[in-house]
């Protein structure tokens, strides 16, 4: 068995889901890593990760839809606002996603289902620079 | 160390809780590994997997009916509904749920509480088969 | 590659979200892992685990009301209640958080970001003692 790692630098726009799939694959594919698992981590909390569907975008804007009603900004309970309004609910956002993401390596690639994307999910209203930690066990 | 795989086909007969504790140690006791991690991957975005209390099934119907609450099927704003009501409903409930699980196996089996239990989430009304990736990694 | 494991006995002092970063960081210091992973897992459906801002005690403040509000104990909905007020909550909430999670190691720490901490999230009322899992692959 071999372990490899590396760290990706995503670039994100602001608010929204990112697919970052391709970037995972890439580098499977320069370690020529045939199965195994692949760890990815964030190592932020107030952008995540999350597995979502790919194929139509109506999905993706329906998932950012949704956290922007159920942990709104305009609620007047947060105290944790140093950094502004998307403050704490990028910390709530975060929780009820995940910060870690175990996916099987099979064939050279990740075993995806047929529309499955991994995905950065962006809290912040601004853009950032985010870090995900990749670690793979190779087992072939 | 070694590496065991397999897939484990779901048919799940709708919208629930699909207790699948029992078909992931059949398949550790074939495979007669002792000691070591299993990891669970669902190929699908439209039914999920979490791990929740086993013995009151009254506990489970609260989930469910969480889920339907929080995540309202005639809720009106949606617009990935190309498959039906059920249709962004199912994303949503799944990313607030798990993709994927990370459980320790001791003495052969899965290092569950007492009253944990393993669970396939079908989000979509209708029954479906569901693919669960089982991967171990054998320590002993 | 080598395999350790323990268990970590974590007492809360009732709801909310306590720290145990040291400690998992003193266990790999003790085994001297340098570098691989690290898997977490809560034998519990009442408490879960969660990563989450370490810097600012209100944004911990914030999420635990977040789940206050989005899972109220006053809902009259609720059927699962043998234990009391906080018993389908407690579930629903750790459904919704994580029952495991998966941390890189480098450098023979855990790879958080700056602000990252690790977290038992208590979901239950009254003080609880609850187990760990703890399970590390060294790659080094």
């Amino acid at each position: 068995m071999n372990w490899y790692k590396t760290m990706l630098e995503i670039s994100t726009s602001g608010k929204g889901l990112l697919d970052i799939t391709s970037s995972v694959q890439a580098q499977l594919k320069e370690w020529q890593v045939q199965g195994g698992m692949c760890f990815l981590f964030i190592q932020h909390t107030s952008a995540s990760l999350t597995i979502s569907e790919n194929w139509d975008s109506t999905a993706r804007a329906d998932l950012e839809t949704f956290m922007e009603r159920l942990v709104p900004e305009r609620d007047s309970w947060y105290t944790h606002d140093l950094e502004g309004p998307d403050d704490a609910t990028s910390h709530i956002r975060s929780m009820l996603t995940d910060s870690s993401l175990t996916i099987p390596i099979d064939n050279g690639t990740l075993s995806l289902g047929t529309w499955q994307g991994v995905y950065v999910f962006e809290h912040r209203a601004h853009p950032h620079r985010r870090k995900v930690l990749m670690r793979v066990l190779s087992t072939e």
